[in-house]
């Protein structure tokens, strides 16, 4: 490749090419016969050259009564928009969800925002149902931003019925919504990461599904010592509730208070309890069983018979052959704030205990029939896209994720543009990304911009090169500059 | 790598293997003294057993009062579920959305699908205006879900104001909403795929976003004899209106009225645009322009001076450069249907003539100062979802997009369920996409499911292979099965 250095030289030195935008002169007012219809052009060339000749400026702005207010130019509170930078990060994050998904065999689905607002109501005082984003619609339909993807899920599954082979593994990525009517910092919207397993009853399908949050963690750098997952299962409350002859209607409302233990007074938590009904006798015993952390102890209470003890061995005899046991912990007082779950509930908390759960999930047997369908054996859980990268943002594990287009291609003379446009489609077509420059710019500016957006070359159009067939090239990180012919360009 | 057809013979035969579900009898209760703490657990075990003994089963169904209604399994009227087939299907498309967008040296951006209703109201009777997802928020401010992006993204260029270096090249794929009062089995959501150049005055800037849509339709198998683009300029009716001495603010309006030309009668368009006090003479001439549909033709008329003919001019010649000029056709009646558009617009249309636009764009000079910033030269185009997915189904392009899992895992043995996870986690290190079955199954469920999958192997961890450290392999494609040492398995 034979250096060209003079030529190059000869671009990189008058810095402020000449080429202001096109020339109007070929499109001044023709010296034609004025006839009728071109009284008309004549009309729109004069009021044009009497106006601003900006070639973007043609239009005036809007009267003022028309549409002129300064618009509020944040995104609406509690929601975010995503510049690039930040784009970058949430696919980074995404592309992590999704590949650690499909590395499991999960099928991606996804559901309507805008879901029917009875889909999400359930009478247990949950948070979440308390917060729905709901309203009416111009047709009077009550409906609701989605607060969590699991009940769209049911939805669909009752819909698909015996088409769909069981076990089901699907997983979804989607927007999910809330309204706080106190303010406290929090977001209306974030993003939730979801795997379900549907049509499985053991907890082989719980130990899979932490696997997987295990192996999303690893990939970007989180390791036990910055994270664990406490579980337990909703199996425990039950039997002692059981014990006590508690009416098994109460027990999604009972989940619901205890799961406020840690952000309540003990006090708060007792009353709300009794008021639900609970005999105080049965309120120490379970406050008593919650703050067990340990398996073997929970057995000698509870007695190994009952199916709360038998999962939760057998979750931790899968966990120990996993090589996890360092990440899970049995702890009692999980309960989860849904109501829907039955059986194993776990989240996963940093161990540092400065931010909320980082994801949490569990088994959900009896969800479908609460909307009418025939109960199928299911569980999964929701990962957030915020606490994670406050986490790793903690950590300083935050990805360094720069724009990089590959190549800058510029025209040196605007005459150039059409070919410098052809050299952009070529490579392309060849799969290498390329910034076409627009405009007529100083090599400075190009220069400016080829760093900016991390490009590798920098491939020059210019006419003494183009009438060889040639064009120049500069390596960027190295300097390196050639010029070659178009067609051995790869 | 020795062949096992002998052992593998033996999975093979037994077709219904005979493990149950993990036995209980481990779990029975314990004879122990019964402390008044066992005599919970005894309660609570009696309970569970005389229940169903299910070990999903162990709640029983919410009370008919509190929860028990049979929901619409079907999404919200005009909405969509994807369920994995149709998923794959929108990822595949995503996927060409944001490859040719990589290709093209654009940054991805994203907004909130709830925006004030303030950034999409303009007084121009378009019908995008009309059919806003509008309501009331429970904090009784006025939001609608978007029916378009580029107001958010004039809003967010707004508020980066002069830390973003221009030009900008940014692209989005979001979901935007309308609702629609009639009911013509229109949708009430489509995704569309934004591309944007914020910061070039120049022709150069259209040319790029059409070269880049052309980009897409070749990757899609899509020619321009299945499709082509109509182009004109809104300047076109500018400089006509300039000669009637038509006040500037009603340009927006007369634009609207003009793009249902093809959908309503002559004579509604003609009384529409007297309506807003456009002269009889001047809907005449407006008429005879809008028929044009050669560019010469249209120099003829409003002569060669006007910036209309001169952008049309360049753009045209640009596109023969790239090659595309049976892509591309001149057509005065294009006008499209959003207020804001100043200058060059374009729509890709079917050439069968069978379905809606397929994708539309332009030249929006003045859409930041309408929010109160200041103008910045900027074009765009919107890309549906939707028509082109008919288009695809129409010309038999539609890919075939099977899910295609690498591995399925199973254990033979209840017992050597930690063993196969452990070996689906190996794999899944490797990169490998691994199904474990999760349940004990005939081996005849487990080809099924192979098949449903499209596994290229099935790995099976048996007792005896295990003892040696190995595993069985059988290659789905080809019948080859062997035995092979876990470490070497790749």
């Amino acid at each position: 490749m034979p250096a060209i250095h003079s030529s190059l030289n000869f671009y990189l030195k008058p810095l402020f090419l000449s080429h202001s935008s096109i020339s109007f002169s070929k499109f001044a007012i023709p010296k034609q016969v004025l006839s009728p219809r071109n009284l008309c052009a004549l009309a729109s060339a004069e009021s044009a050259a009497s106006h601003n000749g900006g070639r973007s400026g043609a239009l005036s702005p809007p009267t003022v009564t028309e549409e002129l207010q300064r618009i509020d130019v944040n995104p609406p509170k509690g929601t975010r928009d995503f510049p690039p930078e930040d784009m970058r990060l949430r696919n980074w994050l995404f592309h992590n969800f999704r590949e650690v998904s499909r590395l499991f065999g999960f099928e991606e689905v996804d559901f309507p925002v805008l879901e029917s607002e009875a889909l999400f109501i359930r009478k247990a005082g949950e948070e979440i149902r308390d917060q729905l984003y709901c309203f009416e619609d111009r047709g009077n339909r009550r409906v609701a931003l989605r607060p969590e993807l699991t009940p769209s899920l049911a939805r669909l599954v009752i819909q698909k019925g015996k088409s769909v082979p069981l076990p089901l593994k699907w997983f979804a990525v989607g927007q999910c919504w809330r309204y706080e009517r106190m303010t406290r910092g929090r977001r209306r919207e974030h993003y939730q990461w979801n795997m379900d397993i549907i049509g499985v009853p053991e907890v082989t399908a719980e130990a899979e599904l932490i696997s997987s949050i295990i192996t999303f963690f690893k990939r970007i750098g989180i390791s036990e010592s910055d994270v664990g997952f406490r579980v337990s299962s909703r199996k425990v409350l039950q039997e002692v509730l059981r014990c006590y002859s508690i009416p098994e209607n109460l027990f999604g409302k009972v989940c619901i208070i205890i799961d406020k233990i840690e952000k309540l007074p003990l006090d708060v938590i007792k009353n709300d309890l009794k008021s639900a009904g609970i005999s105080e006798e049965a309120i120490e015993e379970l406050l008593r069983v919650l703050s067990i952390k340990s398996l073997t102890e929970l057995e000698e209470i509870l007695g190994g018979a009952g199916e709360a003890v038998a999962d939760l061995k057998l979750l931790f005899s899968l966990v120990e052959n996993f090589g996890y046991s360092d990440w899970i912990q049995f702890d009692a007082s999980v309960v989860r704030g849904l109501a829907y779950y039955t059986g194993i509930v776990f989240e996963c908390f940093d161990r540092d205990g400065k931010l909320r759960a980082i994801c949490g999930g569990g088994r959900y047997d009896r969800l479908l029939s609460t909307f009418g369908g025939d109960d199928i054996p299911a569980c999964g859980f929701g990962f957030g896209d915020a606490v994670i990268v406050e986490l790793l943002k903690e950590k300083g594990l935050l990805p360094e994720l720069d724009l990089q287009v590959e190549n800058i291609v510029c025209a040196l003379d605007h005459n150039l543009q059409g070919v410098a446009a052809t050299v952009a489609t070529i490579l392309r077509g060849k799969g290498q990304s390329v910034d076409l420059v627009l405009e007529s710019k100083p090599l400075k500016w190009v220069f400016k911009r080829a760093a900016r957006i991390n490009a590798q070359r920098l491939i020059l159009v210019g006419n003494t090169e183009w009438q060889k067939g040639m064009v120049g090239v500069k390596i960027l990180s190295s300097g390196e500059q050639y010029e070659i012919k178009l067609d051995e360009l790869e």
